[in-house]
């Protein structure tokens, strides 16, 4: 069966983040008030899999594997069936 | 007033996404059935603004100028008072 997946992945509190800065500095230059920006990233997949139950724990695996550092980053996991809307 | 705002920008369909195919390329190599990868990013920022609608406008605003490529871009745009969870 078909599933959708969405992985959000961003840094730890408290770990130095450059392009939320850089963005940050950006829009202040731009003239607008700012205090704040850190930045995530959010993959959105279509995998196989037997289950839901499958295929969150096979998503959680590739964030523990691939999508996500374990040192620095926090990730959160949605899974649902394909037929549902994303 | 402070405001807190997310703002999601990803590429528009049809468009082709290096770093997705990568992950896919790479999560099918570590033995996963995946079909698809798509990566958008999700800045999350406190600004300063009068009022909600003004926050809106501003956020709006600093997507078309800075944050998202309005050629191959999508971008959503959420706002919440800063009291509130996010």
């Amino acid at each position: 069966m078909k599933f959708k997946a969405n992985v959000s992945v961003k840094l730890k509190p408290g770990f130095f983040d450059p392009e939320g800065e850089a963005a940050k500095d950006a829009l202040n230059d731009l003239g607008y008030t700012v205090y704040s920006v850190r930045v995530s990233k959010v993959y959105s997949m279509e995998l196989e899999a037997k289950s839901l139950d499958e295929a969150k724990k096979l998503v959680d695996e590739m964030c523990r594997r691939l999508l996500a550092n374990p040192t620095k980053d926090i990730y959160e996991v949605e899974v649902f069936s394909s037929e549902q809307p994303v």
